[in-house]
């Protein structure tokens, strides 16, 4: 195993990076990249020095963490680095039994169903409880030249975990808690708010640059279940948040019915998925705000040249936004060549900015051929 | 097993029923109900006469398939019944090697790759490979007093099967040769029109009146990869059937953002999931439409109370269209309790009309009281 060389904790100023630019809005030097689950499963150094134990175990490693976000910093060039760790890593933290199994996700020993379950959240022991994400946080912030991305679950993804046991189709555990036990469901939120806050004020405390908040299965829900039983506990939580001068990203799967009132939020940046075009998200957010996406993961699988036309197309649909984070639609699928990854940093700070500022519209050849 | 008494292909008249009323936007005796995959896994009776062969066994079964069929519409009381069937059974009478494993869905031994393949594909020998589809249509005619829906997969959807092989999360071989090999892809959606055609073909000869066609997947894509790469081709589906008198209706899952193309075409009735209010529906869909759906199926696992609460909702929200014809919002699941089904049927046809034309807003303790 490589490790990093471990200094002490002296914040390297980052010179005005893209990536905080543009979730402020501005025109940044190029156009900014990372990837939602850049880090981990599709890299081979990360399968190297991963070991076999529970990703658990790895994320109680904060030199280990600190490496494995690097990884994809050093290998793709993106803009920023994003801690290696889980939306459920709180919830260990908060007390609750957690396992997560390679290829099945989230495992919940004793799912939650009444308001007796609910004394096991305990969201004011987290920040002592989670310290290693602490620790990893201040190691990064040490040697990264990139800003850092924290992140937290969404209450209502969290809850979707905790109620289940586990990854879902239908939701219909969740939602019928939703819909029949108010209080339950109420006393559910209210603490996952908690969670999410300590999670992620413990992460901006030990000094990560921007943070992303996944409600990754909202999209499962209808606007009417949203407005009723969501949005008041995701609102609170950023604006319990709102103190914190870290650029605040929103990020959901199938959201195009709730893109209006997911923008509705205290946050800086609206993360779009492939279904919705950047410019129908922008319409639709009603109010100044960048964007981040949105490629369809799938599309990884294709050729090079199909996925750099891809790109164009998307950073072409960018142009209304008023700022830009280029990202995938969803996280990195498992076995992509990393390859695809790479030649798409390269091309979107080459062209990026070509696209969005100076209406070039390349042909794919041109660009491959620059490229390679 | 109980069998319907066979009789003579005499097709009794079928005055005004109200889902063809709906479909025509007039205003029905009773607000219709139907419910997609009413017909097989979740009923007793059907597990009990169904037999431990393939799916497809069943289906050759001309007699097993009318009294599947009718099984619903017996218990339930609903407004139509639906074909027992399945969108892959043409593709038996086309050449191509499926079956449909229990729990797994379609599975083809030998995925679709090169144009060499679409040679496997011969839409033109459907009508008489299948004939025993047009058996079962022949009996079901002469003894049902509602409504026979027919249906077809819509060109997408088969297509993702025939490419990935079965079922799949996120489509990436079908996306990858659509994007890439637009020689392969246009033959194979030219074919699969023709294939969806000469099923529906053979199904509206044998009498049935109204059809369905299934997009069950294509919520999977980018509005801008539906209209480049499915649009043409469900239209031209829709265009090839419009000398056909019988109501059409188009069908899928997650298309919120696909919606205003989805009724751009020759048809009826607009099939809306759950995440799309019908009110936002109709609105996209530009033009005088009928609306199916939109129930969550998840709710089915609720509380009785809950699941007629939901009913409530999605009534009201139908207030704005033109027809309306209840359903859920996709597929009935396999573990559902059919008294949840009976109970909606019955509150939608005594309560669904006085909520859709009279402005009733019954608490759910009325209804409650009423069907107890």
């Amino acid at each position: 195993m490589t490790e990093h060389p471990l200094t002490t904790h002296t914040q390297k100023p980052l010179i005005d990076p893209s990536i905080l630019r543009a979730a402020k809005r501005e025109r940044p030097e190029r156009t900014p990249v990372w990837f939602m689950r850049q880090a981990g499963r599709s890299l081979p150094e990360y399968r190297e020095i991963r070991g076999i134990g529970s990703i658990l175990d790895v994320i109680k490693d904060a030199k280990l963490v600190a490496e494995i976000t690097m990884q994809p910093v050093r290998r793709y060039g993106v803009d920023a680095a994003v801690l290696y760790s889980d939306i459920m890593v709180p919830l260990l933290g908060a007390g609750v039994s957690v396992d997560i199994v390679q290829g099945k996700g989230p495992q919940i020993s004793n799912p939650m169903r009444t308001t007796k379950d609910l004394d096991l959240l305990r969201p004011t022991e987290i920040r002592d409880a989670v310290h290693y994400v602490k620790d990893a946080i201040e190691i990064l912030k040490s040697s990264l030249e990139v800003p850092l991305i924290g992140f937290a679950g969404a209450p209502f993804t969290v809850a979707s975990y905790l109620i289940e046991g586990g990854p879902s189709k239908s939701y219909s555990k969740t939602k019928a808690l939703m819909l029949e036990d108010e209080r339950m469901w109420h006393g559910l939120m209210e603490r996952l708010v908690e969670v999410a806050f300590e999670f992620l004020r413990l992460q901006i405390d030990a000094g990560v640059d921007l943070i992303q908040v996944f409600d990754s299965w909202v999209g499962s829900l209808s606007q009417r279940h949203y407005l009723k039983y969501v949005k008041p506990y995701t609102r609170e939580l950023f604006n319990a948040l709102s103190t914190y001068p870290v650029p605040k990203i929103h990020f959901g799967v199938g959201t195009g019915e709730l893109l209006a009132d997911m923008a509705d939020m205290n946050i800086d940046v609206l993360g779009v998925d492939w279904r919705t075009s950047l410019r129908d998200a922008k319409q639709r957010s009603r109010r100044p705000l960048a964007m981040q996406g949105n490629l369809d993961p799938a599309v990884l699988e294709a050729s090079p040249k199909t996925v750099l036309s891809e790109c164009i197309e998307v950073i072409k649909s960018s142009r209304s936004c008023d700022g830009y984070i280029f990202n995938l639609g969803h996280g990195v699928p498992p076995h992509i060549d990393p390859a695809q990854l790479e030649r798409i940093v390269r091309f979107v700070h080459e062209f990026g900015d070509k696209i969005r500022y100076e209406d070039l519209d390349p042909s794919v050849e041109t660009i491959w051929e620059y490229l390679d």
